[in-house]
C-alpha cells in the first residue's frame, strides 16, 4: 500500500480549526483508497513566532523538505502586524516558499454553481467563471535586491525594492503555464506592464520565445491594468492567466473575490522536483478564529489539490471534490456563503458532513 | 475678462474626435462666463512620432509648461506597440507628466445613477459609489534607477526595475491626499505592500506620520492584494484612495471599471505650481477611431476637472457638469453605454446635445 508524509503547518487563527477537518477528510479518503499517510506537525507563522521567535523554524523547514507534501492552513494576524520583518509571520512564509523552492503557485477562480448569487458580479457575467492565475512565486519584487532603506543626497529617507527576472526564471513559470493551459481550453494571458517597465518587457519576449514550444496554446498578453478591469468586466474571456509574483498576487486575489467563494478556494505551489505547498487562498481571518465559524472547505480543496499534483493520487482526489459538491447540493453552508433557504452549520460539521458524503 | 492659454493635445486613436467636442464645449462655456481661451494645438504620442519623430517633441512640452492648463485626449495604438522604449506613446506620456511635474493623478471613480445597470456588479454592490483615487505620478517602479537589462553570473539576460520613493515624495502625494478627504468624507485609505516591500513600509510610515497633520480625516492602510478585493466586495467602503504609481494604476482601472463607464470617467494631474494636465481615463480606442462612435464625455467632464482644478472656475465647471448629467437624463448615450430604450447617438452629437444643454 502507498504511503507518504505529509507535514501538516496549521498556523494562525482560523487555521488549526481548518486543518483539522482537512486531516480527517485526508484520512478517510486514505482509508477508502488505501494509502497511508504518516502526519508531521509543525510550527510557522505568528504561533512560530510566539513559541521559539521564528516565523520559519530551521526544524519546520527541514520537515517539510524531507515530506512528501506540505499542507499549511493560514499565517498571520493583527497581533504580529506591528513586529519588524524579521519577526512578521509572512516572512515566515516568503521563506517557506523560497526554502522549498516552489516557484509556481496555481490558483483556480472557480465559480460555484451553486454559489454564483454569492458573486458580486452580475450573475451572467459571473455564471461559469473558470480561471486558472499561474503566478510566478520565489522571483520579481518580492526577493530581488538591492533592498532596505537609504538616503538621497539631500539626506532624504528613502525605501527601496528591485523587481527583476531572468529569462531561466521566465522560461521555468511559462513552460508549467503552458502545460496547464494545455490542460484546460489552451489559450494562455501573459500578464505585465511591458509599456513601461524592462522587467516586463524581458518578461514578455520569454513567455513569446517559450510559446514557440506550445503551438497548441493560444498566447495573448494584456498590461497589468487592463487585466484588472477585464477580469471584471468580462472574466469569461480568460482561461490561464501567467503573470509575475506582485501582479499575480494582486489578480489571484481579484480573480478569487469575483467568485464570491474565497472560502471555497485552493491553491498550490510546487517546484522543480521537491514537495509542494498546498494551501487556501484566503487568510487566516483572526476576528472569527476559535469560534466554529469557519469555511474548511478551501482548506479540504487544497487537500484535494496535494492528492492530485503531489501525489498523483487522483481518484481520491476526485472523491474528496465529489464530497464538497454533494455537501453544497444538500445545501449545506457555513456563514460567509450562507443564502436564504440554505443550512447554516459551523466549521465542524462541515467536516462531520463530508466524512458522511464521502 | 479672465484669459488662459490652454495647450490640446489630441493624440492618437479616437482622441481628435473627443478633443473637438471638449473644445467646443469649452468655448461655449466661455462664452456664457465671459473666460476667453487662447488654444494651442500640439502633438504628441504616435501622432509626434509619425510627424517628428518624438513621442515628446521638445516644442510640445514647452507649450504646455508655459500655458495655464494642458488638456490631453489620448495616446497610443497598435501601430507603435512594437516599437523601442523610446519610440512609443507612452513614453511621450511619461515623459510629459514628468516635465510638468505632476505628481499627483486624482481619478473619480463614480458609479452614475443613470448607468448602474452597465456596471458589471449586481447593482445594489455599484449603486451610489464614489471613490477617488489619489495616485503618485512621477516616482516609484515607473521612474527608478537603476532600469534596464543586464546578465547574471551564469550568463542569464535578466530586466530589472527599481521601485523607489523618498519621504519627501511620499509626503507631498501624501497631503494633497488628505486635502482631498478633508473636501469628501474624511475617509483616507492608504494602499501598500508593506508586509513585504520596504519601498512600502517608507510609505505607511510616512502617511501615518503626515496623518497626524490631518486628524479630521480618518487613515486607514489595507494591503494591494486586499483592496483589489474590497473594491469588488464592497467598494462603498471606500471614500478617497492614495496610493503609489503602480498600484494607483492597477486600482484605478479596476476601480473605474467597476462603475461600468469608463467612458465617462475624467482625471486630472496636478503639480506644485506649474499647469495641471487633464484627460480622459479611458485609452485612444484604435479600434473605432474616426467612426464617429467615441463617447466624448470623459474629455468633457476632464474639461470640467481643468477649469474646476486647473482654472479655478468652479462655476464654468458646474455649468458643464449639469448638461452632461442633462444628457445622460434625456436619454442620450453612446455605443459603449447604450441600454434598452435610449437614444444612441455618435461622438458629434452627443457634441450638439451638450451645447444645446448648456
Ligand atoms: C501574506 C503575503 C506575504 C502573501 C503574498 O503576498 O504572497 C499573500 O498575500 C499571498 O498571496 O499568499
Ligand atoms: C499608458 C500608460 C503608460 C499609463 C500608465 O501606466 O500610467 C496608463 O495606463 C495610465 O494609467 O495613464
Amino acid at each position: 500500500s502507498r504511503r507518504y508524509n505529509i507535514t501538516l503547518l496549521p498556523g494562525d487563527g482560523i487555521g488549526p480549526e481548518i486543518m483539522r477537518v482537512a486531516v480527517d477528510v485526508l484520512k478517510a479518503v486514505g482509508t477508502l483508497e488505501g494509502i497511508q499517510f504518516e502526519f508531521t506537525e509543525k510550527l510557522v507563522g505568528g504561533a512560530a513566532i510566539d513559541a521559539v521567535g521564528d516565523p520559519l523554524p530551521e526544524d519546520t523547514l527541514k520537515s517539510c523538505k524531507e515530506s512528501d507534501s506540505v499542507l499549511l492552513a493560514a499565517i498571520g494576524g493583527y497581533k504580529w502586524d506591528k513586529n519588524p520583518r524579521e519577526l512578521k509571520p509572512e516572512t515566515g512564509l516568503l521563506k517557506l516558499r523560497a526554502g522549498l523552492g516552489v516557484f509556481a503557485n496555481f490558483r483556480p477562480a472557480t465559480v460555484f454553481p451553486q454559489l454564483v448569487d454569492a458573486s458580486p458580479l452580475k450573475n451572467e457575467i459571473a455564471d461559469s467563471v473558470d480561471i486558472m492565475v499561474v503566478r510566478e512565486l520565489i522571483g520579481g519584487i518580492y526577493f530581488g535586491t538591492p533592498r532596505g532603506f537609504g538616503t538621497t543626497i539631500n539626506g532624504d529617507r528613502t525605501g527601496f525594492n528591485t523587481d527583476i527576472y531572468s529569462a531561466e526564471e521566465v522560461d521555468r513559470i511559462a513552460r508549467v503555464a503552458f502545460e496547464m493551459a494545455q490542460k484546460r481550453q489552451r489559450q494562455l494571458c501573459s500578464v505585465d506592464k511591458a509599456n513601461v517597465l524592462e522587467v516586463s518587457q524581458l518578461w514578455r519576449e520569454r513567455v513569446t520565445a517559450i510559446g514557440a514550444e506550445y503551438p497548441d496554446v493560444n498566447l495573448t498578453h494584456m498590461y497589468v491594468d487592463n487585466a484588472a478591469m477585464q477580469l471584471i468586466r468580462n472574466p469569461k474571456q480568460f482561461d490561464t492567466i501567467v503573470t509575475s509574483n506582485l501582479f499575480g498576487d494582486i489578480l489571484s486575489d481579484e480573480a478569487s473575490m469575483i467568485t464570491g467563494s474565497i472560502g471555497m478556494l485552493p491553491s498550490a505551489s510546487i517546484s522543480a522536483s521537491g514537495p509542494g505547498l498546498y494551501e487556501p487562498i484566503h487568510g487566516s481571518a483572526p476576528d472569527i478564529a476559535g469560534q466554529d465559524k469557519a469555511n474548511p472547505l478551501a482548506q479540504v480543496l487544497s487537500v484535494a489539490m496535494l492528492l492530485r499534483f503531489g501525489l498523483g493520487e487522483a481518484t481520491a482526489a476526485d472523491r474528496i471534490e465529489a464530497a464538497v459538491m454533494d455537501a453544497l447540493h444538500r445545501g449545506y453552508r457555513t456563514g460567509d456563503i450562507m443564502s436564504d433557504g440554505k443550512t447554516l452549520v459551523g466549521c465542524c460539521k462541515m467536516g462531520e458532513i463530508l466524512l458522511e458524503a464521502l
